[in-house]
């Protein structure tokens, strides 16, 4: 029986994407050699990554508008230092909103003043802080979309002269949004994109003008966009696999499509977890995370029966975090509504059970 | 029918390894999920990392010898800059035999002061130099044991009272050595270990002690050791399939076997390359490396001929390096025998034809 995948990440990818990345690895491009033995620089992977980028500024709807595309290594960490090793000159601004905001602010602060602008770390990160003002002095404006360890989700991005770098690692290619106000979006591939191993970077190229620092070679974004992302061995199979899935993406009807769907996943659990008496949510309503729903149950007690039937029907992945607990079923694109059907349906059978 | 693959990586892998790596991608552990859509936190992943990390120190001979496992990202690329970042106090003395020694060098040089101990950039890099001094009081000696674009190789290391850095990317698992006499070693695992996307790291702990700047998490070994190299989502399939590979190695009999495989491989092309009157070695005969042969055709005229030959023959990615021009067959650990045959066969058929 196939699993109903609700993993935070590394997460659920479409099948036959799947499908496709296990053909490659015998035999790609119908070459006789495998995906991973040919040469990066060889014109069928040239090809991959050529796609891979066209295709994040035509889903992003970015084309022409200044931008470029590097699929890079390291992961969203590697970017919290990457973007203050680049462009904290002097201060920067950050909203912190959860783990990963926290862990940005910690990686900036070795690299110049850091100004938190708002933080929702009073009440254990359960919303989002709406009223705070950005420094016009400030380098850039950063900021998390998305919690994916409490399940928060930015609904609206504040208007701000400054550049704005964004960590989108668990919602971009989710929900539309007018991504040209970004200046800088970053996300790990490993929720809507593709496998772990290559983090998406988007940036808008004029920003490389604010750069005074010596920044060495790899964690230099005008390195890797002078040599197309190609400047060292990128991570062929997880760029390769973010191809994939954004052409299935694209396929499908693109964000505005699977936004649909994402919305529709949500209503269906959150109506549930809030006209369920054994459930509860655990963040502010309308700072809910449409791709990270966290929840606890009312009565301890019943964990370890909701357990058994939530693993009888072959529902995978929905513990909380460690640092959290309770519950959180992550629901990004590649999660088919009856998946999340499959879920309701186990607690409302806990509830006619008690 | 299957190619002779040359490449110089990424490069062959077993094809044992192909057909489990792409079975994983369907299902994985039995487990009906695939590798690449589990939590890397998830017991099944977490036994790759930890498998895969005892058989490195095994094929080594460092286990219980202080040494640390580590499986990175961002390529030995990002190394250049991390023993520097980490290691580099005052001064460091660099062998320089190649691009990539040239290339650590330029990265170190951020950081401290640079000896550049001895160099072959006089002659092209086509040898490796062996009269040099490392000062007492450096921080540490680095060297690239293998040239893969030039094909040399180290044969002897210095005796050295100063941490000892090494480059091992294009020969690591491939020969016999006291690994125990270098207190870091490196690797870009697209050679003899697995796919692009993972960095093998493998570091003596009490060379931490050594470190007196504050480094950003990411780029800090003690980030990694501390995390059991879990500190962020590592790039899971490269991983694994690199843990596949390493298991390939020991059952065929660990390096011991296999270096006898590649000095054969190694003996039977160099003679060819050196009794056939149409082709000519490009680097010194002591130096020449085991796993890249570099050549050239005495007479370039030929060229065509022998390229179309060669791909009739189903031998691929012999082109030299960009940088370097001619030839380059690659012969890491999973390339068999007969396709080195198949090679010779064709030059020796180029030789009768003409």
């Amino acid at each position: 029986m196939k699993k109903h995948n609700f993993s935070a990440g590394p997460c659920i990818l479409p099948e036959e994407v799947l499908k496709k990345a296990s053909e490659a690895i015998l035999n790609f491009n119908g070459d006789n050699l495998s995906l991973i033995e040919i040469s990066h620089r060889s014109k069928p992977f040239v090809a991959v990554m050529d796609k891979a980028q066209k295709l994040v500024l035509e889903l992003l709807n970015l084309e022409d508008k200044g931008y470029k595309v590097l699929f890079l290594q390291g992961g969203a960490s590697t970017q919290f230092l990457m973007t203050a090793y680049n462009f904290l000159n002097k201060k920067a601004a950050y909203l912190n909103t959860g783990t990963w905001s926290s862990k940005a602010i910690k990686e900036a602060k070795l690299f110049g003043d850091l100004v938190e602008v708002a933080s929702s770390k009073d009440n254990n990160f359960t919303y989002i802080p709406k009223e705070f003002e950005i420094p016009v002095d400030a380098d850039y404006f950063h900021c998390t979309s998305n919690n994916t360890i409490y399940g928060t989700q930015l609904k609206e991005f504040p208007t701000t002269d400054v550049p704005m770098i964004c960590d989108m690692s668990s919602d971009i290619f989710s929900r539309q949004l007018d991504f040209s106000r970004f200046d800088l979006i970053y996300a790990g591939a490993q929720k809507n994109m593709g496998p772990a191993g290559t983090t998406l970077v988007v940036i808008k190229e004029s920003l490389l003008e604010n750069v005074q620092r010596q920044v060495p070679s790899m964690l230099n974004y005008k390195t890797h966009i002078d040599k197309d992302s190609m400047f060292n061995t990128p991570a062929v199979f997880a760029v390769y696999v973010s191809m994939l899935t954004l052409e299935w993406l694209k396929d499908i009807g693109g964000i505005e499509f699977i936004e649909k769907v994402n919305n529709k996943k949500a209503e269906l659990l959150y109506n549930e977890i809030d006209r369920n008496p054994l459930f509860k949510g655990v963040v502010n309503k309308e700072d809910r995370s449409t791709m990270n729903t966290t929840f606890v149950l009312t009565d301890e007690s019943l964990k370890a029966q909701f357990d058994t039937m939530c693993a009888d029907a072959g529902i995978s992945g929905i513990n909380g975090h460690r640092s959290v607990g309770g519950y959180r079923a992550s629901m990004y694109n590649a999660l088919p509504l009856y998946s999340v059907q499959a879920l309701v349906d186990v607690m409302q059978e806990l509830e006619r059970n008690n």
